[in-house]
């Protein structure tokens, strides 16, 4: 198992309008993404990675000249490893909204020549598909081998199953929801509060005011954190660890180590995240909910679905919890679906879908071979289709 | 059942200083009290109910002329209640510090003459229960029946134990925990972060600006509800229930009505809570820990009680899980010490304790019956000892 190496991100530019779900759209826009692979001549290999809150396009490889510039899930995606470039045409894309190089708030509105701020359109999961979805038009893949992502990521790829169910073979949903529960769309209110509320958010129009709202970013990532690991990691790591040897006995100094990793956490993520994109995305997470449209019934939002289902989940997660995973597997189970489950037994809460697993990248690695030799199999005129079902 | 009607709260002022923990001390201070029933002859039908953080020493009963005035475990005490005030003398007392009547950071600072703001000493659960405990030297009372609390006053039960263990013959200690972990402290820091850099704090003398950090408070008090309630009852309670019929895809109006929840508790404690009092108190849970000075040894921090125990935690309280209460059991029982546990399957998370459950106030009721069956029996001289104990 190799890294990928250098990586070089793309641009590409839609002039036509994108229809949003709330009934805007959002005019001529650009995405920002990044390939990796061979895609063959079938176009049959090509694998969309989806991304969460604070990731992007870069999923894997490096920057020339850029240290510590891995993608997010390079752990996960190179030659040799569990989503194989060396068989699969990977494809990571930047959603907009974002603020990591697809069009987003911090660009300007063609209708104002302002920054969009606050008045970017609302996007939502179904939307971030569509732009996904033109996207593979432009690059010329009518159907993608498999669909994968983590949390937010792993809505997306629900839901590529439901809008565009010809379009994709397989859909790996990892450490995802059917929609948010009140908890968590209660976590991420507060997290807008602290940004909406800070005075140098100016309404969202703070680019204006050559001001950043960071003492709000800071707090919302900090709940953000919290929620990402579990109690029994955060117990393990930090503990009731001090930071001095002795206790200052003071409200606002650093006493323990738990408190000055967050703020760590929080001060870093304020200098690169962009406020506008922290609600929009958020507010994407909270309106996601196929089910919805059907009257609360999950089985029905899937049942145009024909992709075939890894769906994992992870013991300590409580912010997405295996429960809300095995209702995405109970609807599809109710539908006739093809689905594989596995719930890993991880002490890293939420952000396991992030970390190097054995179990959990066996198991990704087992249902990418079986991708793989599903496109094998199509490729060589050999192989009847029916031989081809009785191996699946 | 009834209620214990009006009360009025009283005042006790200390010429003394209190020396605290931290090694500074707290100059002359006046302490808030109430009580209800009535003193035996005796003297030994005292029982100390310990306050959490929001919350003071008006336990139970009502203030004349004001409506909703009730105490705030009026339904657990008051004449045939649970803690029945037709048995038992109640002492209710608001700890120094708080901003209920005793003295706090909104009062002036004999030294300066301004409000005493940040500058108010650090105070910690030993420091109250000794502030506690010369009230009771006041009120003539050398030993309590029994101490009792939730969370934070059930930290403050179990340091009288070890505190001052020839003065409580009972502690009672109801969803609380040896300490704090981890996660409880991120969820403390990031409340005081929220307060602490709300520009409006102004380095903790904001009462001078004539202005109160109220973004701040409303972002803690929101954190903190998320932390008081199960994931379950918050779904049983709202789920995604919208506030109106369609949504209005916006980031900042609200569209689920637990964000109109949260936020309307989050207005509301702003108006009233005083931000330094919300510093102080967190940290003061922060700093709880018994068996740190035993080198993490909670049997031997507790070696030296005397007292006998009922603990009670509550099945979905993921704040204070039923672990933690076990902790506490274990280690009493390591010393050999006479201790009731009851874990009381209640849906409503950390609340819990503050709510009307048939099971949690059954517990507490018989465990005060046992508690007043001994004082009748002492009071007797027709009852040996031996045969008390034979009854216990």
């Amino acid at each position: 198992m190799g890294s990928i190496g250098h990586v070089t991100p793309q641009r590409m530019h839609f002039a036509q309008p994108l229809p949003l779900k709330s009934g805007a759209q959002l005019p001529d826009y650009t995405l920002a993404y990044e390939t990796y692979g061979t895609l063959n001549e079938a176009r049959s290999n090509a694998v969309l990675v989806c991304h969460a809150l604070n990731a992007s396009h870069h999923v894997a490889g490096t920057y020339a000249g850029q240290e510590k510039s891995e993608g997010w899930w390079n752990n996960l995606v190179g030659p040799g490893k569990p989503l194989d470039t060396d068989r699969f045409f990977v494809i990571g894309v930047n959603n907009p909204g974002s603020c990591f190089g697809s069009t987003g708030p911090r660009d300007l509105n063609p209708a104002t020549g302002q920054p969009w701020g606050a008045d970017f359109p609302v996007v939502t999961v179904e939307d971030w598909v569509n732009a996904q979805a033109r996207l593979l038009d432009e690059l010329g893949i009518e159907q993608l081998a498999a669909v994968i992502g983590g949390s937010l990521g792993g809505m997306q790829a629900l839901s590529w199953t439901i809008q565009h169910p010809q379009r994709v073979r397989h859909a790996l949903v990892i450490a995802s929801a059917p929609n948010l529960s009140a908890q968590n769309i209660a976590f991420n209110e507060v997290a807008r509060r602290a940004i909406c509320t800070d005075p140098e958010f100016h309404g969202g129009h703070f680019y204006a005011h050559g001001v950043v709202p960071q003492r709000g970013l800071r707090v919302a990532r900090m709940i953000g954190h919290i929620t990402y690991l579990s109690d029994d990691s955060m117990e393990a790591k930090f503990g009731r660890a001090l930071r001095a040897a002795e206790l200052a006995y003071s409200t606002q100094q650093i006493e323990f180590q738990i408190e000055s990793y967050l703020r760590y956490q929080g001060d870093k993520f304020s200098e690169y995240f962009d406020a506008n994109t922290y609600l929009l995305i958020t507010r994407a997470l909270d309106y996601f909910d196929p089910a919805r449209e059907h009257g609360g019934d999950l089985s029905a939002a899937l049942a145009k679905a024909t992709a075939k289902f890894l769906v994992v989940s992870f013991t300590t997660d409580w912010r997405f919890s295996p429960q809300r995973s095995r209702e995405i597997v109970q609807a599809l189970l109710d539908n006739g679906s093809d689905v594989a489950y596995a719930e890993i037994d991880a002490p890293h809460g939420h952000d396991a879908f992030l970390l190097e697993d054995p179990r959990y990248h066996g198991v990704v690695r087992a249902y990418f071979e079986r991708v793989a030799a599903e496109i094998s199999a199509v490729s060589s005129p050999a192989v009847a289709v029916s031989k081809l079902r009785e191996a699946a």
